[in-house]
C-alpha cells in the first residue's frame, strides 16, 4: 500500500464522512470546526485519551473493534448525560509505516459513528512510535436537561442497564488466549473454534464492541424521573461512589443484586462490582416516579434490561454499603487507578 | 513529594481553577462538561495532540513554558477563527513517577488560560511511558461570523501579524545548545549568560512562550474586511497554500516581503516561509475595505504589527507564486509532514 502524506490522509478521512448535519457549519479542513447549537439547547463535552499497550492491545482485538471501542468509550459519556452526540473529534498518532492498521481502525470508528449518527467533525494527525487516540465528543440536550452525577437524593432507587461484569469477563478470556478474528470467528485458548451460541461470545462482544447506551440515556433524561446518572467505565463500586460523593449521599447495594450479577460460570461478583469498561448506565430514580418510570421503560422498544442495584440513603455520605441479612456492611471501593500499581483483582484499563 | 492517586490529581487540577463563567454550567467532575451557548452564537472547536520527543522536548524548555505552549497552539486556532475561547479541555498522560513535572507543566498551562480568560472545563488523565497532551478548545463567535480559510477572492490583499520566522530561529538556538532557565535567565551554547536586550531573546520567547493572536483575531472578525484567515503553525508557504486551496484561488508573494522577513542575522527567509510554530495570523482583506481596515488597525491598542505579504489572484488556483522583477515564479511549498521523513530545511514539529 502506498504511504500517504499527512495531507492525503486527512483527505482520505474527510472523504469517508457523511454529509454534515445542520449542527456542523464547517467540519474537517479549517483551523476549527464550526458548530451551530440549536436555540434552547445546551452542549455536553467529553474527551478521552487512549494509549496502545495501556488502554488497548492490538494483539488481542481486531483492528476494527478497536476503532469501534475508541468511539464507544466517549459516546458512553454522552449517553450518561442523556444527550445526543452531534460532533466527534479524533486526534490520532501512530508510526508512519502502520497506515494500513490505522485505516482498519478508522473503519471500526466510522461504523460506530454511523450507528450513533455522529459526524466526524475534525481532529489532528501526527506520528508517534505507537498508536495514540484522543477522542472528543460534543452532545446536545435541551437547556438545563443534561443528567448530572450530583442529583441523587436519599430515598432514590439505584438502577443499572444491561449486564455489568461481562466486559471484564471478556477481557479475561482474551488475556487467557481466546481470539476473535476480523470476521467474527472465535477460537478458545487452545485454538478450537467456539460455537456461535456459546455464552462466552457475549462476554467477548461486550468487551470488544460495547454499544454505548445512547437510546437508554435519552429515555432516562426524557422520563423526568432520573435524578443522577453515570456510565460504568471503572466498575459499579467506583462509579456509584462518584454519584455518592457528588450528591453528598450514601448508597446501599442489595445483596440480591450482587448475587444475581454472578452468572455462575464466566462472570464473577468482582467482575460486576469492580470490572471496567462495561459502559452501562448507572442511575437513580425518584421513588415517587419509580412505578411510572418502570412501566414506560419496559414498554419502550430496543432498550437494554434494567436491574435494581439498591438505594440512596442519607447516612455515611460518599460511602457505599452492602445490605446483608446481618445489616449494612462497608463495601471497599476498588477500581483502576492510573497512578498507583494495579492489584491482582483489578481490571487493566 | 507524595504521589497522588488519579482522583487526588483531578481534585488538585479542579481546585486550581477560576470560578466557572456563564458559559460553563458544569466543569470538571461529571461524565461531560455542560456548556451553555449564548443565543445568536456559533462555536468553533479545535483539538491537538502533542507527544514528548516529537512535538516537544522537556530538555530544551522550562516545564512551565511547555504548559504555556500546549495552550498557545490550540488557542491560536481559536484566534484564527476570530473567536473568543470559552472552554479548554486537557487530556494528559505521563509516567506515574513524574507528577512533579506534570504539576510544573500545569502551572504554565494555567498561566496562559488565565491570560486568555479561558476556563479549564474538563479532560482525562492516564499513565503512559512519556508525556502526551491532547488539548481541545471551544471558542465562541456571533452566528455566521467565524473566519474561514475559504473566503479569499482574487484581488484580496494578504497580510500577516507579527514576526514570522522568529520561532524557527528560536528553535535553532535551542537545538544549538542555548538554554532558558525557569526564571528566564538565558545562556548561550557555551554557557555564557545572554544580556536581556539581546535580539536572540525575542526568538527564544517567540518559540517558548508564543502569544496566540486572540485580540488581533477578534479585531479581524469585527472589522468585516477580512475574507479568509489561518494561523501559521506550519510555515507561511504551507499555510498560505491552505487558503489558496480552500478558496480556489492563486496567491502571489511580494519579493519585498520575503526580503524583509530576514533580519540579516538570526532569522532567515527559510525560517519565515517554512518555519513552524509561529502562531501568527495570515489573512486576506477585501481591497475595497483595505484603507479603512488599516486605518482602524493601526489606531487600535495592543495589536501586533502587520506586514503586507502579497495578493490573491485568479490564475494558478491552489498555488503560490513569488513576484520577482522577472515576473511571478512558482514557489515550492515546504513544511512539516508527520508521515514522510523530514528534510534538512524543515522545522521539527
Amino acid at each position: 500500500m502506498k504511504r500517504l502524506s499527512e495531507e492525503e490522509l486527512i483527505h482520505w478521512i474527510a472523504a469517508g464522512g457523511e454529509d454534515a448535519p445542520a449542527f456542523l457549519r464547517r467540519g474537517i479542513g479549517d483551523d476549527c470546526a464550526v458548530c451551530r447549537p440549536a436555540p434552547g439547547t445546551e452542549l455536553v463535552v467529553t474527551t478521552d485519551l487512549l494509549v496502545e499497550n495501556r488502554h488497548f492491545r492490538l494483539t488481542t482485538s481486531p483492528l476494527a473493534d478497536l476503532g469501534w471501542k475508541v468511539g464507544a468509550a466517549n459516546l458512553s459519556d454522552i449517553a450518561a448525560m442523556g444527550a445526543r452526540p452531534v460532533a466527534f473529534f479524533l486526534a490520532a498518532a501512530f508510526p508512519p509505516d502502520r497506515q494500513a492498521e490505522f485505516k482498519a481502525i478508522m473503519g471500526g470508528l466510522r461504523a460506530i459513528l454511523q450507528w450513533a449518527a455522529a459526524p466526524l467533525a475534525g481532529g489532528d494527525l501526527s506520528a508517534a512510535d505507537r498508536f495514540l487516540f484522543c477522542a472528543t465528543v460534543i452532545g446536545e440536550a435541551p437547556a438545563g436537561g443534561a443528567l448530572l452525577r450530583s442529583g441523587a437524593r436519599p430515598g432514590d432507587i439505584v438502577y443499572i442497564t444491561g449486564e455489568p461484569g461481562y466486559s471484564a469477563a471478556g477481557l479475561r478470556l482474551l488475556e487467557a488466549g481466546w481470539r476473535v478474528g476480523a470476521r467474527g470467528g472465535v477460537r478458545d485458548a487452545a485454538g478450537a473454534p467456539v460455537p456461535p451460541q456459546a455464552p462466552a461470545r457475549r462476554c467477548l462482544t461486550r468487551h470488544l464492541r460495547p454499544e454505548p447506551r445512547l437510546a437508554a440515556g435519552l429515555f432516562l433524561r426524557e422520563s423526568g424521573a432520573v435524578t443522577a446518572c453515570i456510565d460504568t467505565s471503572d466498575g459499579i463500586a467506583k462509579d456509584l461512589r462518584q454519584i455518592a460523593v457528588m450528591s453528598g449521599v450514601g448508597t446501599e447495594i442489595d445483596a440480591v443484586f450482587v448475587r444475581a450479577c454472578a452468572d455462575g460460570a464466566l462472570v464473577t461478583v468482582a467482575d460486576a462490582l469492580g470490572g471496567g469498561e462495561d459502559y452501562e448506565l448507572l442511575f437513580t430514580v425518584d421513588p415517587s416516579r419509580e412505578a411510572t418510570f418502570l412501566n414506560a421503560y419496559t414498554r419502550a422498544a430496543g432498550l437494554p434490561p434494567l436491574r435494581r442495584v439498591g438505594r440512596i440513603v442519607a447516612d455515611h455520605p460518599g460511602e457505599l454499603r452492602l445490605l446483608t441479612p446481618a445489616g449494612p456492611q462497608p463495601l471497599p471501593v476498588s477500581g483502576f487507578d492510573h497512578f498507583r500499581p494495579p492489584r491482582s483483582h483489578e481490571p487493566r484499563a
